[in-house]
């Protein structure tokens, strides 16, 4: 089996990673578009041989792991020169405007749109880890617009890399994701940035630091050139769940200012049920 | 050595497994408003034997691990029944409110105002494990007001545990623990929140969960019981942190709306170097 992966970071790689454990005769061609990341995904192994976009033509599968703004550009062009009987997948963190680029596209059916629910907060080739995906959901859109043959594919890959599969509707996709992954994102974030700004003021701050503030910023680690394009094309409900996350803040500082403390260990305590919704959080991801 | 800790959860229960090793012959009662808690420790271990704040008599330590409102009553009336030579230290998270309160008690040298940066999104007798404090910094307030002798004592017990000491200012100490330990709890309760009530209209939401989303969202599993009293005791430093947080949210939102990624992408990058500021808290606490 010929793989291609264009996107050689810790998404890409990781996938290569293990594809190279579970299909020993796979041949795998990466291609990067920073060449130093080229050179350490061969250094590290992860890949046989550096490639150009030209090595689509003799591939099997081809795993398309850039920013989604990447994504929209590169996809057509990758489509167009592949075999009749290659397999595109992709794994970015939006699905709705890539399924909608590739609507008319005469090889349509050679695409599936997939987003893997893993990661962690590094990026680049250093970054891959074997396992990545073990346990991990894998959310599958438009499922009825690849070919059959092409969806086998890439479910004989998804279940080796040990995945489980949901489908769903891009634009539902999009608007979920918003919540559990988007939001957070910016939440970290600003988080870090607000303490931060303070620092600047106020030295040795983070001395006081503890381990619940490291868990709550740790997104904040995360790679600008990869969420950027992501808030970018998830804007409308990014949007939404900011303003909606904004007024709850805005809420309980109101509860404050006006002393009602219990109305304030009514929130924490409603709250407190997240700790049955991660516990199957973790059982999936463990 | 006779140790007398009142308030059985995380905190003082983890404090009592670490004194019971470093110290064989300490005699440890513990004091709980909980039956069921004094009997947990009891049968956990951590305690000797199950007692009533009357023990605070025989006391040679106190340790007041309790809400931080119950230990602005329960601390006065504990430093009028002591010898003149216990030491009684606290482990609240905010310090200005008790350091004013026991300003002009007449035992206000056996008082050591301390604050160890360290738990678990846990609660509770079982929450307590072994090397909680390991490698923690404590931040204690006002040491010269406490007797000389009783600072060693407690410095000791620290020193034991595997903490190192800070000194600050109970004012500077709660207006930056505001920010590096208030704010998180406050934003990761409210992102719950967010996300909970679109779970209300939206099933299977967290399906599509990953890690990152458990990571921010982990501190939203705290005790309400001991976080309200919190905020209400640093009100006004909550209050100010919420504000830069809410504008930095509010700004970010705007440049979306704006369609200013490359201000976005600046945002997120000039927030990545907290990665070094993490690095410094993971030596810390590793």
């Amino acid at each position: 089996m010929n793989v291609f992966v264009i996107g050689l970071g810790l998404i890409g790689g990781s996938m290569a990673l293990d594809i190279k454990t579970s299909n020993k005769e796979a041949n795998i061609v990466g291609f990067d578009a920073n060449e130093a990341h080229m050179e350490e995904a061969v250094s590290i192994g992860f890949i046989d041989r550096k490639g150009t976009l030209e090595d689509a033509k003799e591939a099997d599968v081809v795993i398309v792991s850039i920013p989604v703004n990447v994504s929209l550009e590169v996809i057509p062009k990758v489509l167009d020169i592949v075999k009749d009987d290659t397999l595109v997948f992709d794994v970015g963190s939006t699905k709705a405007n890539i399924c909608t680029a590739l609507e008319n596209h005469p090889k349509r059916r050679n695409f599936l749109a997939a987003h893997p629910i893993a990661g962690t907060e590094f990026s680049g080739p250093k970054a891959a880890i074997r396992g990545l995906y073990t346990g991990k959901t894998n959310i599958v859109c438009e499922v009825e617009k690849t070919a059959f043959k092409l969806q086998e594919r890439g479910f004989k890959i998804f279940n080796d890399l040990g995945m489980r599969i949901r489908y769903m509707d891009p634009k539902a996709h999009d608007k979920h994701i918003a919540y559990v992954s988007h939001l957070s994102h910016i939440s970290s974030f600003m988080l870090g940035k607000t303490v931060i700004e303070k620092e600047k003021n106020e030295r040795d701050i983070f001395d006081m630091a503890g381990s619940g503030f490291e868990s709550t910023v740790r997104l904040a680690k995360s790679s600008p050139a990869m969420w950027s394009p992501i808030f970018e094309q998830n804007k409308e409900n990014v949007i939404e769940t900011l303003e909606e996350y904004i007024a709850n803040l805005q809420k309980f500082k109101e509860l404050m200012q006006q002393d009602d403390y219990n109305a304030i260990y009514k929130e924490m305590a409603d709250t407190n049920r997240i700790k049955e919704i991660l516990k199957g959080i973790s059982i999936k991801t463990s």
